[in-house]
């Protein structure tokens, strides 16, 4: 399926106490929604008012953005958690955002969960229904965000959650529609111009070449920005210079 | 003032991972609110979805019992932080709390500080302001329970919050309506039938007697039961006997 | 090969803060080596303190007791961690609980990870490499305790340490020396005596016989025991009591 | 007293996961003591290991930063604890930076506590006292840095543990030899040549001009050191300039 408008997410408030991280500030103008961390993975109840605030000052939908309780591995480290935690995760962290933005007289849009509860709830279908379950309890007004394709889209769909399936314009994609893992050659692309003609194809067809060559089909709702680096202000500058070219239109889904 | 009715409130949801703490199950039946650990001083995602679930079987009030981040203190050491930390605290923790209530379609009800961070607001009139200032920005609508007389209680009155102010049955009071510290001689009651008495005084007369022997005035609209140790259940027990051969009715606020 | 002495070791100071757990004072005088939790998945620094005095006070030996960081799971959950993510953490608790044993002029005997870290170790090699490297840098000296005939024994021996190879007296083995996974059934011997009675014979026959019925080879050098449950102290009981009969002597490796 | 020689320290690690603060390779080349934080305001084991063998490979004297468990707060609010609390607290910091330091063939030099744990231990006798008594059980060759003519000073002194005499480059002092709170004005020296004449009469002369003019006297056996802001290295580079024209030689203490 392709589309005439897109929306393109990054992941912010993640700095925590003293420590600063990602350029939030920079990337706010370019995107048009939020995802926000909500303290078990990064981010703590300061940074989480002082990122809602920003967010709607730039109009920006605010999304929460909850992770695995491990801050010293920012939620990047697989844990065997059941489905029944992974449900009080996403309550308890989607409730402490939620309140922030309620307190700024504002909407929270969305939920995307973060790093290893991504990566997990996007190939295990238990988990992905607990998420899922656990947003539709809290509000089922959420719109979840997940990888394109996964489980976790599927679990979403299935509750009657309203879902965006995520493409990433700077990872390469195997020919099952999974990302190229991390670990081998050629994952990533560095060169901006191809990720975001990456993104207009996804975007426009419908379709991403996969590494092997192959065309696959793949819905792109939503494209994840990079916040931090230093190309992160030249990426996204390119890939919104090729959808302008191309009329799509940036906008929350 | 005087009251026909009282609330009788409990501190719940204490348990931890594999820590168990307080006889919840035990105290349900004989209070009619419940606050509820928010994951700072004691509690966890888990513990707090089943309490929320427990408390709704009895048709027990719920309210959020939001603390310092400290675990391994309970809470219980004061901290300097600022009014700014303290709203950011709470709002996060009331927030958190208000999702796994909303996941079983029920309702929150109050807020009552825990620990240090409910006697700093007692004297600390900033630090009242920002605690009551982060109750009325999530909901307005919620009752901020705190210690009678105190700031926090004359900080959600100016704001506009409905107020309860709390007594204890088991805690001795000085002359100018302070708790008498712990540390000091006489600062518990330990007979339940004294402890119920003082109740009733307080609740049918709006007196009670100092430690001195002078009566003082003492607005109560809720009393704090201890839900653990092995006297909670009778003195629970005595202090429901009394007020009810005085016809005063047991209800939340 | 079959012992005519044996080591009975159990879990202790796992309370935490306001929270209790475990009968470490009654378990004590019927153990010779205890393994002390760390503050990561159990224990607070104070707790530590305490548990080392009382342990030293039963002149029973100590040893850490390291988990993964995880306190709201136990340090029950597996969680991916690389071996020097595993090397940082074992050096780190190791030296924490040393200072408590310098402190009160004691000797630190062992080391013997817990839970997930302790079964992930077991059976990845390059796991248990970095957590053999880690006691050997600390103190060459240190006994490392693990599950016999696991990964991390041979780590350990493959690196100069001693090592204790640990049985359990409640736990039903597998034809490949494995213990049968707690989620199936029959992984539990509940019968003090039938659990008495494996150990005699892995102690005295290095023999244990498999739910199959097979009975296979075991090097027994430390039991382990169980300190909580009501249980506990009946079935250590027992167990002294058939060693005492097979004049098996019983202390720390 | 005036030396010929002083101690330059700086606070290293502070470092968490994901989070990077500081420039510890650029401040290490110019420094003679590091003072290593050990992840309770700061630092994680990885960090911690890391930290060690940068601090080895530059010649430096490492000690170790223990501060409050207040990370998000990175130690620097003031948090009501029992002197028994601040020994565990110590003792168990103190222990895994020597486990570290210990994994790497190094030598734990000195301890220096961090934050609002200083700034107690300072003018409170009884934790100062027992911050003194854990670092003097841990290992009574251990040098205790405190703020020069503090309770923690003399505390060390009193149990027989060598004390070295912290002064600022930077920061102002009152006439009562304390210094001027941050919030003051004039509570800090930006002229890197003010900082850098400050250190070199303290040095060499024994004294300080307080803010009203008053010359007072001070013990000044290492400098606290900066390492971060983009001032940092002009700072010590200055004052390192400063101190070679003096023929004051730095080393540790």
């Amino acid at each position: 399926m392709a589309n005439s408008y897109i929306d393109l997410n990054c992941d912010l408030g993640e700095s925590f106490g003293a420590y600063h991280l990602g350029a939030d500030e920079q990337i706010l103008p370019y995107i048009s929604s939020a995802n926000i961390a909500c303290g078990f993975h990064a981010g703590d109840p300061s940074v989480m008012r002082k990122t809602v605030k920003l967010a709607m000052q730039h109009k920006v939908a605010i999304g929460a953005h909850p992770g695995l309780p491990d801050l010293v591995g920012f939620g990047r480290r697989m844990m065997v958690i059941s489905p029944e935690e992974a449900f009080d995760l996403i309550v308890y962290q989607v409730g402490a955002l939620w309140a922030f933005v309620q307190a700024e007289a504002g909407k929270l849009h969305h939920v995307k969960p973060h790093g290893a509860l991504y990566n997990m709830a996007a190939v295990n279908g238990r988990l992905a229904e607990a998420i899922a379950e656990a947003i539709f309890k809290v509000n089922p007004q959420l719109i979840l965000y997940g990888l394109a394709g996964s489980e976790l889209i599927k679990a979403g769909n299935k509750l009657g959650l309203q879902t965006a399936q995520e493409v990433f314009a700077d990872r390469t994609y195997q020919p099952d529609g999974t990302l190229t893992p991390r670990n081998l050659p050629h994952a990533l692309l560095s060169d901006p111009a191809l990720a975001a003609r990456q993104v207009v194809d996804m975007v426009k067809q419908g379709k991403v070449k996969a590494l092997t060559g192959v065309e696959i089909s793949i819905q792109a709702d939503t494209v994840c920005i990079h916040g931090d680096g230093s190309q992160a202000v030249t990426f996204v500058h390119t890939i919104r210079e090729f959808l302008s070219r191309e009329s799509i239109i940036i906008r929350a889904v």
